[in-house]
């Protein structure tokens, strides 16, 4: 068993020589989640289950004689949520689908399992290294993309499965950076995905907006965030129409001492549009009550500690609008 | 094509500036199976087949700055038996499932896919580079816990698969080792394997007992194993309750010259009770004779001869009591 | 996120002390194929769509202290054609089935998932990086045992399954090259297929002969080639008895300048015989017209510009016996 990562400092020796090359990175996070919609007698599954994670990822490069470069990358993980293997291969992880990039100065055209224009505005996630709360993002209620049971119905990269396999062109200079994506499927009629985003770092500013058009139902959907990093305080802000329904977000955080953060995030959601219920949308009500099990506000509290050496302990607390709770805790390291 | 492994003294220079790493080891074997078992006109396969295995392990590891370690492990495994992909794709092999771990001087907790305390007991399985007989462990029938048909029913890392995504704690001091391990399955009522195992070594000698408490039939289980290195020889017992049904073994091994080794096996099983038997318990008894077939003996023979660079011929004949022969023979070599 | 590989000077220092290593290597290919075989109307593909390849490649090996040395290779590689994953998973990509190998000098036996002594001939694909035209190789209609639908009908090396878990021996000495290969399948019957490939390079020349004998029905083949490399300028001649259908192939090749390369070919195909169909051959008759399909000639076209660091851009066009034309360009980088 021999070592095959080094630091940085070994790495600029060799680093003229070598034209071509493959890094290896990734992370490992585990520990407890509690969830209150986990119930032996109702789903099989245990109130307090390990989640967990194990990301390894490769990333291949060259570079030609202009300038010009090349990359690829994918990525296999292993996880665990709910006491069930989350992996994408029944024994636990394969490799995804792969990302290809060509890139020259600013610019930058990616094809495959693209990162994905709405995916990748600023200030969509939250700020922390799971990017939700707790060990594994809980479901992401904080992102106000996320709407109605409609969660993650955009083009983004795709950890555990083959991806959009689209085409996208990304370009930045100075703090600007402008994102336009596409993705089609087979079928006898085209169905696409068009994505574009903008997003601007000015001082201790970022402000970002995105849109998303799209041939399938309940898709189309407009994304516009400020956030402010004054160092020791964060504070965001963040607004989504999700084809009619609303979402806006708050978020802060702050530094405490020299190795803590805590954040917090408030986010609230209209109801579904009768119209859109007529339409045939999902309004995801609650079969007793006969309310709109979404709508209204979610919260959440998210602790971090550094522990040095790539490692921290994370920790987070969540109340979803259709009342669920749950509450994370455990380790996150990086290699 | 480049090569990404150093040696150790490599490894040094570097081992200061890097607090997280990722390692990569394995081994790869093939030779040749005869198994009496096989035959093209009753199972479809030749007696005697290709056997071979090749292990890609990836280790991961950080260091906070209290000296509190992570880590975490999954490999991936191609393999074939009886002219069949054994592997955990229907293409070779994917990635198993992750086991993560901290460890701090003597203690360490893992989470996910565990060692499994039972599994880790000195003494159980033989001293061979596979752990069995010949190139594949020729179905392990040396191993005191192995009864039945009810084969390694107890929890154990998974090479091949997701694992029981358990948790365990270690704990070891001089010649001292103590291990508890946990896992439960989901569905309406919980069913929990508790392992717990003991070992020593002093001088020459190490001692060992475990115990698997399962709400699974069958599966409770005590082992213990006495075990003698005296340099050119060593010797070994070992004894199991499984469920009811006793099994011993007696092992002994020997240098042969400054290269070759030769290990020698015997295991005596009971009977299955009549009384599990009216419980419902599988006794494995041949249809015609109306014997149970896995009563009784087996015994075994293996030779290694080792070939320098991490490289080793490997062969070894054994008699299962069901009196199933195989003999095995070719090559291993770690990287 | 460190570097894995470092470039040859690196290597040199450490090479004396390293006895078994892993290496890492592969390529990313990336572009768009037309292919008028495709309808969004007929097939539900578009007529232009992404194609394009990620193939990471491991290869692991140990030398004995008598020169004997043992390797390994399995590779993982994503996919996509026709805007449909390819990989060997359903989300990408798992590893591949493994090829072990002994080696001594100019002798080699392999087993497992087998280079295949036909698959090993010298001048069965074309002298391009895909060794077919364009991109992905475009169904390498060049390729002379490929006749009727009975394409790839002969032991080779699997890149996306598990292989045909056979044994071959290699040869070499000089400028020759001898070849066996076997493998069977498992079945109350056996069915085998061997293989035998020579081949000899003198000055610019290269002869080879291959045939596979096999228990399938029309896979009984035998192929030869002439190949001459006169370095700015390449031809080559090809033919196989493809169980009764003949094909021959003409191919040339030229530089133009320091970086590009122009290839052109030709290749003929002989009807199905009409005892063979009375036999059961399927000869692809087309449904309207009454006529073979396969039968007669088939032509491409490729150009390949270096790009300088292990780069390159990729374009051919071809147009099949059937009359089906592709067109593919895009880029291909090792690392």
């Amino acid at each position: 068993m021999k070592k095959v990562l080094f630091a940085t400092t070994a790495l600029i020796a060799t680093a003229s020589v070598a034209a071509a090359d493959v890094r290896i990175s990734g992370y490992g996070r585990f520990g407890l989640d509690y969830n209150d919609a986990n119930d032996r007698a109702v789903n099989g599954v245990s109130k307090t289950t390990i989640t967990s994670r194990l990301r390894l990822q490769f990333d291949m490069s060259a570079e030609t004689d202009s300038g010009v470069a090349f990359d690829a990358r994918f990525r296999a993980q292993s996880e665990s949520r709910d006491n069930v293997n989350q992996g994408s291969n029944p024994s636990g992880a394969a490799f995804n689908g792969a990302r290809f990039g060509v890139s020259y100065q600013g610019f930058r055209v990616n094809v495959g399992n693209i990162i994905g224009a709405v995916e990748n505005m600023p200030g969509l996630y939250l700020e922390t290294r799971t990017a939700g709360i707790g060990i594994d993002g809980a479901g992401f209620v904080s992102n106000v993309g996320n709407v109605n049971g409609e969660y993650f119905n955009w083009d983004a990269y795709s950890s555990a499965g083959f991806g959009v396999n689209g085409i996208e062109a990304l370009y930045s200079t100075g703090g600007f950076t402008g994102h336009i994506s596409y993705s089609t499927r087979n079928g006898a009629v085209a169905v696409d995905r068009f994505g574009v985003m903008l997003a601007y770092t000015f001082g201790d500013w970022t402000i970002a907006a995105a849109n998303q058009s799209s041939d399938i139902m309940w898709e189309d959907k407009t994304l516009v965030s400020v956030a402010w990093d004054g160092g020791q305080f964060g504070a965001r802000v963040a607004y989504a129409d999700n084809d009619g329904i609303s979402k806006f977000g708050i978020y802060g955080n702050m530094d405490i001492g020299s190795a803590s953060n805590l954040l917090v995030f408030y986010t609230d959601e209209d109801a579904v549009d009768a119209g859109d219920v007529l339409a045939g949308r999902n309004d995801n009500r609650d079969a007793v009550a006969g309310s709109n099990q979404q709508e209204g506000g979610s919260y959440g509290i998210h602790y971090s500690y550094d522990l040095g050496g790539g490692a921290s302990f994370e920790a987070g607390y969540r109340r979803a609008s259709n009342d669920n709770d749950t509450f994370q805790a455990g380790v996150y390291f990086s290699f």
